[in-house]
């Protein structure tokens, strides 16, 4: 029995990932070949998930996620929490700068985007929201790696850095000494390291346990100059939303 | 075995969704208590859902909703796609007019705000994000309601109009003008109907197949004047998203 109940459940919560990156709506045999379930099954998982509100059809008789699955989902306080309390930061740092403003948490080696205001001229590009990115090529991702446990800096480090530019750092030697200077300054500078175009600044965000929870990153051309004001602009976002999230740790999503 | 696969998900999905409205972390005893399934049930469903990642674990061993979940559900086109879509140009008209501005769909007999942008002195007060409100108390459920199946409209109209304030719409008869004004207006006003200190003007976003699949307003001070220029404003935004919406009906979310 608690065999049953693992596969039905697994089952279920592989037919919900099966949506991730589909770039659209699906047919149920597309579901079916994406999780690798039967399709009897998945017609019986899906008629369930689709019951609950958990998968929308559309007019063409193709699923999609359902908006009860995001009502549910916006009580994850690592994304939909954070993001309700660093949005007004975000916007003020927006409004200010007129600049992209990213905000980001580490999910085991990866970076996870939860939100960001773009420009209307890089609208297009940048990371997606829920995207996941390495975290050695990004100003929020070394804000992040620097923060993180030994394990997890041992194996960025120890693994294969890929290069997305020129500029991303390749070796572990360099890197390992980048993590070093973003905990002494407090920042970090991504200088076209992911995106030819662009150099972000980044500082962390910390909870109520001093721990890093999250990091924020403005986005300036590579062009413009940057100096230590503009660390300053960033931290000072930061610090403030890491003093609201102390006081209210679980705000009314 | 079906009557059991059908009884695990459901479990599995009742366990998220005590979630909702819990203001935090809960314990395993409280979440058998919110989802009424018995404890050792509850605690193989949980472990089975943390190590998917749609349950997280905090220091003090509580469960909160998993960034994972989050991950899937930021693909709900009805949500987080429409919201990636009106974003910019929600965010122009906040730069523009320093207003609040919300986003809402209709779900049932109810309008859930998918997003907005607060005023700091709007911030605590307002819709939550995910949150349930009445169609006929707020400028986006009058607009919603107005474009709502014949059966959806019979059914709010023949119901208990509930009162938030002396304001708020409380006879069918008035209510039914009301919505035939907000289809050949293509608007709908507020007048404090459902807080005391605002008004909100809406206006309809259609999609791809011309249906009204969203509502966008402007919230405005009460005693500050609004003449039809306000509603030029917000359906100049709406018919921009609308257009974006036609051209591009699942963004990269």
């Amino acid at each position: 029995m608690a065999s049953e109940r693992r596969s039905v459940l697994e089952r279920a919560l592989r037919i919900l990932a099966s949506f991730q990156n589909s770039g659209g709506p699906l047919t149920l045999s597309e579901i079916g070949r994406r999780s690798g379930i039967p399709l009897t099954t998945t017609h019986r998982i899906v008629n369930e998930l689709h019951e609950w509100g958990a998968l929308e059809r559309d007019h063409e008789g193709r699923y999609r996620i359902g908006l009860r699955l995001w009502e549910v989902a916006a009580h994850a306080p690592r994304s939909v929490g954070l993001q309700r309390t660093a949005l007004p930061f975000m916007q003020d740092l927006y409004e200010t700068t007129h600049r992209g403003v990213h905000l980001a948490v580490r999910e085991g080696n990866e970076v996870i985007f939860v939100e960001r205001f773009v420009t209307p001229d890089s609208a297009s590009s940048g990371p997606r929201v829920g995207g996941r990115y390495p975290l050695h090529a990004t100003a929020v991702g070394l804000v992040l790696l620097a923060h993180a446990p030994v394990e997890v800096q041992e194996e960025v480090l120890g693994g294969p850095l890929e290069s997305y530019t020129p500029h991303t750092y390749s070796s572990s030697r360099e890197l390992r000494h980048v993590l070093a200077e973003v905990r002494r300054s407090g920042y970090a500078v991504s200088d076209r390291q992911i995106n030819p175009a662009f150099a972000s600044i980044a500082a962390p965000i910390h909870d109520a346990d001093r721990e890093v929870v999250a990091a924020l990153s403005l986005i300036i051309p590579h062009t413009e100059p940057y100096g230590p004001s503009l660390a300053y602009l960033v931290q000072v976002t930061t610090r403030g939303i890491s003093r609201k999230l102390q006081k209210d740790p679980e705000p009314d999503v």
